[in-house]
C-alpha cells in the first residue's frame, strides 16, 4: 500500500494522472466498491477507469492461461458452481478437502519459497523467481464490506510471488490497482470487473485455521468467532442495518426537540440481579506482607496439625502451649488480613456501585428540567438466563417527557417505531433485500406494513380476555387478570390472533410492573403500555411515572426490598418542583431482530455477553 | 394538567378553538418556550395567541392588585432589582431570611390550610377559600429548559388555593394556559409575556431543602445536588451543547460512510487499572449453611483461646485433643467455605471480566470485515486521579479504518474536530451566545477560529525541541526525547508557544505509547499523534495500529505483565486477511471543556464517577 498512497492521490488533485481514478473512499486510498457497484447503471459508464480497491476474498478460482476463461461468477455471494476442467482450481475445493495436496503443486509450481507475514508490501523488490512457474488467471470476487455485493477482480498469478492457492483463500485480504473493464465473457452477468495491474497488498490466512468457510455456515456456528464472523455477508448487513438504527434513533429524537443526556453505567441505584463494578477483587488477590490470606489458611490447617500430632506423641506441655500460642497469632493475622480485604471498605467509589439496569431515573432528573429528553446507551441484568431473546448487556434507546401523560408517550413510541421502519426502508435498500432473500422472506413486507399502517391497541384487561377465548392454545400460565403476561401469551397475540404488531395500553396491575409507575385511580393498576412484535416480543416498554410524592414514598415503603436511601434523590424529584411525565425504552437488539428476522439476538449483537459467555 | 388535554388539542385538530394556540411541543400538551421566543420576532406576533405553557420558576416578584405594576423583569436570567415598596415581594428576599415570617403571613392571608402535595390537579373542586385574603398579581419568569431564555408569566394569586409564597419559590413547576400579550409596561424589555387564566398544575418546593438558589452559585457547589444542577440555566446551556456534539459525532461519521458498530462494555481484554464486574461479591456475604464466614473465623479463635486456657489451667489431655480436633473441623469447614466463594469459579461470565478502557480492538475486528467503522461508547478506568480533567467514566467517540495509513487518521481526526465546532456555531447559537457570556468568553471565537483555520502540525520531536527553548517556564519533568509529554508540556506548547490547538503527529518514541502502535521504520519511534487543544489537553489521540503479526507478537511478549492468551483473538486478525489500518479517539468530555471553557469535568457530565464518589 506504500505506492498506491503517492502514485493515486484524491480526486480533486489528481488531473495529472490520466485516466481520472472515480471518487476515493475519504481517509483511505481506495475506493469503496459501493461506489462502484450501486450506481443506478451498475458500474457500466465507469469502464476505462483506472482505480485502487481494497476487500477480502469471497471466492476465487485460477485458469490456466492458456485455457478459455471460465463461465464468470455473479458479483454476489452465492458460490460459483465447481469449475468443469482439471486444470482451473477453485476456492470451494481447496479449503474443503484438496488443501494439502493443492498446496504442494502450487508451491512447486510458483517457485516453493515460503513466504513472510505479511507479504507483498514491495512487489517490484521481492518479486525475483527462480524458475518460471505455469502462469494463471485467477478470477476473485472481492467484498469490502461496504455493500452487499462483491467485485471480480482479474490477477494474473505472475504479478505475484505468492502461491496462487494462498492468495485464493478465503478471506485474504487484496489491494489491487488496476482498470475497470466490462466483463470479457458474454455470458457474464455482472456489469463491470477490475483488470487488475498491480497487487498493492496482500494479507493471507491461514486456511486450515480460518473459522470461515465458502459454505454458507449457519450463524450459530460462527458464535465463538464473532471477531470474524463481520466477513460474512449476512452479518455485514446486520451490523449496517443496526448502524442505520442507531442513527435514525438520534435523528428522531433530536428532531423533535428532544436533548441528549449522558446517563452513567456505574450507579448506586437499580433493582432485580445487577453486576457489582468493583475493584476490590484484584486487591484480594494481592499479597499482604508477602502473605497471602490463602498462605494463612495453609499455616493455620498445619499448626493444627502439628498441635494435634504433640498431643498425640505425648510431647511436653510447653510445647503444645508454644504451639497454640503460635497458631494463635496466625488465627490473628488470618483475621487482621480479612478485616483489611473487607470489600466495602476498600472500593473505589466508596460504596457499592453496580452496572445500570435502565437510565429513566436519571433521565427523569433532566426531563425535570429541560423537558424533552433521550439516552442511547447498555443496561445490564445479571439474571442467569441463557435464551435466544436475552443477554446480560443489551443498549436501550430511552425517552422521558416532562408535562406529558401516558398517552404522549405512546405516541412518541408509536411515531419512533414506525419512523425506523420506514428509514430502513429508505436507507438500506440492497441490504434489506440481501436479508430477506437470506434471512426471512416476510422481513421487508413487514416493515412495510409497520411504517404505512396503524398499530392496533388494547388493554391489558382486552388482552387477558382474548387469551381466554383462545381455543387452539394451551398456556403454562392460565391466562387471568392478574397475571404478567409471558412470552407464551404475548407470542399468541401477536403471531396469532393479530398476526402483527401490537400495543398493549393503559393499565397493568400494578403487581406485574415496577412501583416507580404512576397508580391509576382505581389504585388496582398502573400506566403502562408495551409494544409488541411478532416473533420477538416487547420491543418497546413505557409508562407514565409516578409524580406524587405520597403515592410514591408508600409504594418505596411497600417494597421492603429495595433500600430507601438510594432512592432519596429520585424522591427529591417530587419533593421540588414535580411534574406529570412520561417515558419509554426501546431494546436496540429486539428491534433488531423484529427488522431482520434473525432467530437468535447472539447473532444480532456484535459481541454478545450471556451467562456464562464473555469472549473477548 | 388533567384539564387541558382535553381543551387544547393538537394544533392540526384545533379548528374550533379560537384564537388558535401556535405549535404545541410533540408529545406533550403545552406549547415549548422555545417555540415562543427563539423566534426572529420575539414572539411578537404572537400577541392574542392562546396557549398552554409549562416551566420551573427562574424568579417571581408579587404587587398589591392596588400597586402600579413593577419593572417587569427582563426576559433572562439575571436577578431583577428587589422590589421598591413594601407591598412587594420578591422570591430572592423570601428565599434568603424572611421565608417564615412572610410564610406566615401569607397562609394566614390566603387561609391558612395546608396544602397537599402536589396540588392544583383541579382547581375547580379545591378553591373553596374561608375568607378572602387581599389578593396579588404575581410576576414569574418561566423557564422550560428548551431555550436559555424565560418567559414572564402574569398570574392573579385567587387562581390558586396555594400560598403566594408557595407559588413563588424558585424551582416550582408551574402549567399556565392564557393569552399572550405585549408587556403593559412600557419600559419592558421583553416582547411577549403570558396573562395566566388558568394554573393548571403547580409542583411545589420546600424552599429550606432546595439547594438551588436566585444566587448565582459556583457550579461546583452543585455537585453534590448532579439531580438539580441542570434546573440552572448554565447547566441546562451545557447539556444542549452536549446533545449536538452527540448527534453531529453519529452525523459526520455515517455522513463519510462510516458503520456504528456496537461494542461491549464488558470485556476480557484491556489494561491499566480496570474495574471488575462480577456477581460474587454479595454472593460472599450470604450466609453458607447458616454460617457465615466471619462467623466461623471468629470460632477458631475462640477455640484456639480454649486450648489455651485448657493448656493454661492443666486440664487432662484429651480435653485438649478433643479441643484440638475440634479446632481442626473448624479450620477445614473455614478452607472449605473460601473455596466455595472463590470468585474466579463462580462469576457469571465463568471468567474475569471488566468494564472496557477502549473500544478499538474490537473496532479493529469491524474494521477488518466493513472498512470503516466508529462507535461511541462508555469507557472506564480506575486510576486513583481526582481532578478537573479525570473521571472514572468518560465517553469516547472512536474510529477506526481499514485500508489507510497514520495520515488518513489524521485527516479524519482533523476534519471531524472541525466539524463539531461548525456545528455547533450553526446549531447552538443561543447557549453558545450565553456560555460566552456567562462561562468563557472567548468560547466563540475559538470555535469560530477552529473552524476556519488549519491546525498547527508538527512532530513529538519538534515539540520537544520547542519545548527545550522555553524560558519563561520550567518543567517538574525536564523535556528531552524519550519522555512522556506531560500536561506541563502540552499547555505549554497549546497555550504559550501555539496559542491554539496543535497536532503532535507521526513518532512517538515507542516507550511512551500502547504496545499494539506500528513501529515505525526507524524501530525507535511509533506511528501515533494526538490532537492538544488549550486549556484541555488532548481531545483526540490516533494510531496506526500494527498490522504485521510478527512485530505485533513479539512486542506483546516484550510486555511480560500482560497475559497474551487474552489477545489471542485480536492476533487472529493478523493471521489472517491482514490490513494496514488507522484509527482514533475523541474524549466526548473534554470536547465538550473546550467548547464550553468549563474548567472542571465533574461540571460538564451530567452525573460524574470519580474516586470515591458516585452519587446515584
Amino acid at each position: 500500500m506504500d505506492s498506491h498512497g503517492k502514485t493515486h492521490q484524491r480526486e480533486h488533485e489528481d488531473d495529472v494522472i490520466s485516466p481520472k481514478p472515480v471518487a476515493l473512499s475519504k481517509y483511505s486510498n481506495r475506493v469503496e466498491l459501493k461506489t462502484l457497484l450501486e450506481r443506478s447503471d451498475g458500474g457500466a459508464r465507469l469502464a476505462g477507469k483506472r482505480v485502487v480497491i481494497g476487500g477480502w476474498v469471497k471466492s476465487s478460482r485460477a485458469v490456466k492461461k492458456d485455457s478459455p476463461p471460465p463461465p464468470p461468477p455473479q458479483p454476489s455471494v452465492t458460490v460459483p458452481p465447481p469449475p468443469s476442467t482439471k486444470s482451473n482450481i477453485s476456492c470451494t475445493e481447496i479449503i474443503q478437502s484438496k488443501m494439502n495436496i493443492f498446496r504442494k503443486l502450487f508451491d512447486v509450481l510458483s517457485g516453493g519459497g515460503k513466504t513472510t507475514y505479511p507479504i507483498f508490501d514491495k512487489p517490484e523488490i521481492t518479486g525475483q523467481k527462480a524458475t518460471s512457474p505455469p502462469e494463471y488467471t485467477i478470477y476473485f470476487l472481492i467484498s469490502d464490506g461496504s455493500s452487499v455485493s462483491s467485485l471480480q477482480v482479474v490477477v494474473d498469478s505472475a504479478m505475484s510471488t505468492i502461491p496462487a492457492t494462498q492468495l485464493m483463500s478465503l478471506g485474504t485480504c487484496i489491494v489491487a490497482e488496476g482498470v475497470l473493464r466490462h466483463p470479457l465473457a458474454a455470458s457474464a452477468k455482472h456489469v463491470i470487473e477490475l483488470e487488475a495491474e498491480k497487487l498493492l497488498h496482500v494479507g493471507t490466512v491461514d486456511p486450515e485455521k480460518y473459522p470461515l468457510s465458502k459454505k454458507q455456515l449457519p450463524l450459530h456456528l460462527l458464535r465463538d468467532f464473532s471477531h470474524f464472523r463481520p466477513r460474512t455477508t449476512t452479518v455485514g448487513s446486520v451490523t449496517r442495518v443496526h448502524s442505520a438504527l442507531t442513527l435514525a434513533s438520534h435523528t428522531f429524537f433530536q428532531s423533535n426537540g428532544f436533548q441528549y443526556v449522558q446517563v452513567p453505567v456505574i450507579t448506586t441505584t437499580g433493582f432485580g440481579e445487577m453486576f457489582r463494578v468493583t475493584t476490590t477483587l484484584d486487591r484480594e488477590e494481592k499479597k499482604h506482607d508477602g502473605l497471602s490470606i490463602e498462605t494463612v489458611k495453609a499455616a493455620i490447617k498445619e499448626k493444627t496439625r502439628l498441635i494435634d500430632h504433640l498431643k498425640r506423641s505425648d510431647s511436653n506441655r510447653e510445647a503444645v502451649a508454644a504451639a497454640v500460642h503460635d497458631l494463635k497469632k496466625t488465627t490473628d493475622l488470618a483475621a487482621q488480613l480479612e478485616k483489611k480485604q473487607k470489600p466495602q471498605k476498600l472500593d473505589f467509589f466508596g460504596c457499592d456501585t453496580y452496572l445500570t439496569v435502565s437510565g429513566r431515573f436519571h433521565l427523569e432528573s433532566y426531563a425535570s428540567a429541560l423537558g424533552k429528553v433521550y439516552t442511547f446507551g447498555p443496561r445490564f441484568t445479571a439474571d442467569k438466563i441463557d435464551n435466544a431473546r436475552h443477554l446480560a448487556e443489551m443498549w436501550n434507546v430511552e425517552a422521558e417527557i416532562a408535562f406529558s401523560e401516558l398517552d404522549d408517550a405512546m405516541d412518541c413510541a408509536d411515531d419512533f417505531f414506525k419512523f425506523l421502519c420506514r428509514y430502513l426502508l429508505e436507507n438500506r435498500h440492497e441490504d434489506m433485500k440481501f436479508i430477506s432473500k437470506r434471512v426471512d422472506k416476510t422481513v421487508t413486507t413487514r416493515l412495510e406494513a409497520t411504517a404505512s399502517n396503524s398499530l392496533l391497541r388494547f388493554s391489558y384487561t382486552e388482552a387477558i380476555s382474548l387469551l381466554q377465548k383462545a381455543t387452539t392454545r394451551t398456556f403454562e400460565t392460565k391466562p387471568k387478570w392478574g397475571v404478567a403476561l409471558k412470552e407464551e401469551h404475548l407470542s399468541y397475540l401477536t403471531d396469532e390472533i393479530c398476526k402483527g404488531s401490537v400495543m398493549i395500553i393503559h393499565s397493568y396491575p400494578k403487581e406485574v410492573k415496577p412501583f416507580y409507575i404512576r397508580l391509576n385511580e382505581d389504585k388496582k393498576t398502573v400506566a403502562a403500555f408495551d409494544l409488541v412484535v411478532p416473533k420477538v416480543g416487547v420491543v418497546i416498554s413505557g409508562s407514565q411515572n409516578e409524580e406524587r410524592f405520597e403515592i410514591l414514598d408508600a409504594r418505596i415503603k411497600e417494597l421492603g426490598s429495595i433500600s430507601r436511601e438510594k432512592y432519596e434523590w429520585y424522591l427529591d424529584l417530587r419533593r421540588h418542583g414535580t411534574v406529570k411525565h412520561s417515558g419509554m425504552s426501546l431494546r436496540m437488539e429486539h428491534m433488531l431482530l423484529f427488522a431482520t428476522g434473525l432467530p437468535d439476538i447472539k447473532d444480532a449483537v456484535p459481541f454478545p455477553r450471556s451467562w456464562g459467555k464473555a469472549n473477548n
